[in-house]
């Protein structure tokens, strides 16, 4: 008999999605060069040279029946190796293979990291504003996301907020640096102050707290700034990341969980994801891209396009009067909307052929995001229609 | 804080891969081509030159961010359209692109097909001897697996055993055919017989028990018999495939689920495995797969291999005394063993070299499996070791 709680599921649509439909129906209409469409988080510009130069390489010179081959249920021993290597010559904490577990992209990695230290009926915090994919990724193994208010002058992070939703019930946090849909990336100080918060929690309560770090968006940063790694933090984390923005593959699904040498139980991880997988019939990400990407951890797809087109849209923005956190990386904005509904605010921007998402989608009424992964062109051509949406829907 | 459930699991080693790490670590000893390693079900044979092909022509003609862009939530449209083309054409059934959705592989269907019509709780059915990861397929959602006994004659249905377990919490029937151990091919009498058992349950329970069907081994068939397809059989059924076997792909991690389109709610499947895929982190098989394997689908690797290693093993059993079922395809063999304890009879075994996985395994005491994947030229070199053991351990 059919499960009536994915059936229910069916009845929500997604915000984003009804949009990106929207757009794709008006591109119908008057072309879909003429429609902006900034709905939707998907890379713009193609992965490296390299990375097709070594599936084809592989493809031709590796015998099949290898390359082709089951993984081990941990994965690849030699892309686990690369990938440990990678990190620790990086960010210096003392990676070995048996920390690194491959995953289908960050999703694969975030449903493995949240199995590992949250039990069903227990509580993850994150903050807003946030993915709307982590409230699936959490209910989808019984648990609760919370959401903890934003910090909209910075979107950095309201520690007293975040203070007064530690509980004992509390099991993991889950933080997303550089942030999708802020842009904002998390500070030193930000990270410093979480982390003693967490430990002090996690001593308070008599369990580690973890803290899940979801870091898609890891290279692509703005202003030649660096983003400080979490995990550098605090002990208890588990990295989580993907390919699918630093080298332009979403489609193929890869990315991997890496859990801190000094978390509890640092060694037993890996293993347990092993045994997730089993009840998740997630296994391993396909063998060719495993190996693909091993070769492919130093590099990145140009990515400057993003940062062109933040400055055009942050200046414009600006110039129009919005109020508007720079971006730190992603390739995101999230400026206040115009009037306090968001909803009704992006529902009057279509009028002008413009996509932009309701904060609310983020758990962030109020503000608006714009993705701008689309041609630098575009983002130029847009401009009239933003500023003939703001003059006319918001006269001063 | 760890999750200790799966931390548990960790305790619990695996039989078939113990075999294989003795026989990895014997072949260490002794050379790996005098190790006679029955243990594990992996492909020997290479996928066809086609796949190959086509995976280098898409990637040196292909747009790469089209390529490996992000398939949709319910996967590649054209690939939907491909395999239910496909399928329609072979065994008449009207799937449309509709009622199929791309799995990372038999696992991703599985979980998938059971989230669908298993809740919490209730209970799935399934047939000794069986693949052991059922158990984590079905325990990882909540429910559980119960195993009706084995009609060792033929393993085909015993009908009486399952008739007397079905009951008002049963949700679904998990079959796999041909059988993984068995090398049983399930008859149209025996499929037809199992369906009418099923319509009948549903309408005294007042729910439909859905049938899902694991067909990995579907391409692998001996004597040039043809397998029923368990769907035309009855309307209530989800059909799992992965291509690890029919095109040697296991590590890539391709598959689908098959709404059967008389099913309940035939529309929505597809749609529910989208939002099942949210909660688990399965997404998408990689993208370049689902294309690649869509040009592949009337293709096989040449099987012929495993029907030549069953016949030789399959005479020489018989030669040497056993009780021994003709396998109808896949590529593995059960014999009956020569003492009632086939963890005995497999621990002494391995004194002669031969890794052979007792049946306990399979939910199947007395009994042990032989996975014939490997070169004929050590199937043959395996004999006499075979008839060593069999006159020494077990004189007349």
């Amino acid at each position: 008999m059919i499960v009536q709680s994915y059936l229910d599921m069916l009845k929500v649509k997604s915000a984003i999605r009804e949009l990106s439909e929207w757009s794709t129906a008006r591109g119908a209409e008057i072309g879909y060069e003429n429609v902006f469409d900034y709905s939707l988080g998907n890379p713009s510009v193609p992965c490296p040279p390299q990375f097709t130069q070594v599936m084809i390489r592989l493809l031709q010179t590796a015998e099949p029946v290898a390359l082709h081959g089951y993984s081990p249920t941990l994965t690849l021993p030699s892309v686990r190796q690369a990938v440990a290597d990678h990190l620790r010559r990086r960010f210096g904490l003392p990676y070995t293979a048996a920390h690194i577990f491959m995953t289908a992209g960050a999703a694969g990695a975030l449903a493995h990291a949240l199995r590992c230290v949250v039990a069903p009926g227990q509580e993850v915090l994150t903050f807003a504003p946030f993915f709307p994919e982590y409230k699936p990724y959490v209910e989808g193994l019984g648990a609760v996301l919370r959401v903890v208010p934003p910090r909209c002058q910075d979107f950095q992070i309201d520690l007293d907020a975040f203070e007064a939703m530690l509980n004992p019930n509390t099991a993991a946090v889950l933080i997303n640096t550089p942030n999708n849909p802020s842009g904002a990336v998390y500070s030193a100080d930000t990270l410093r102050a979480l982390a003693d918060r967490l430990r002090q929690a996690s001593q308070r309560f008599g369990h580690r707290i973890f803290l899940i770090s979801d870091e898609p968006y890891r290279e692509i940063l703005f202003g030649g700034i660096e983003a400080p790694y979490p995990a550098s933090f605090y002990d208890d984390t588990l990295t989580c990341y993907s390919f699918s923005k630093s080298l332009s593959l979403p489609g193929e699904r890869i990315g991997y969980l890496a859990a801190n040498p000094a978390c509890e139980h640092a060694e037993d991880i890996v293993p347990m994801c092993g045994q997730i997988s089993r009840g998740t019939g997630h296994n391993c990400p396909a063998s060719l891209i495993q190996l693909a990407v091993a070769e492919c951890l130093d590099l990145t797809s140009d990515l400057s396009v993003y940062e062109t087109n933040m400055n055009i849209l942050y200046d414009e923005l600006c110039r129009l009067g919005f109020t508007v956190v720079k971006p730190g990386g992603t390739f995101y904005i999230f400026p206040k909307a115009l009037e306090a509904d968001s909803v009704a605010f992006c529902e009057k921007a279509k009028r002008y052929d413009l996509a932009l998402v309701p904060g609310d989608t983020f758990g962030c009424p109020g503000y608006f995001r714009m993705a701008y992964c689309i041609d630098t062109d575009k983002v130029r051509r847009s401009l009239p229609a933003l500023e003939r949406f703001v003059r006319t829907e918001y006269p001063l």
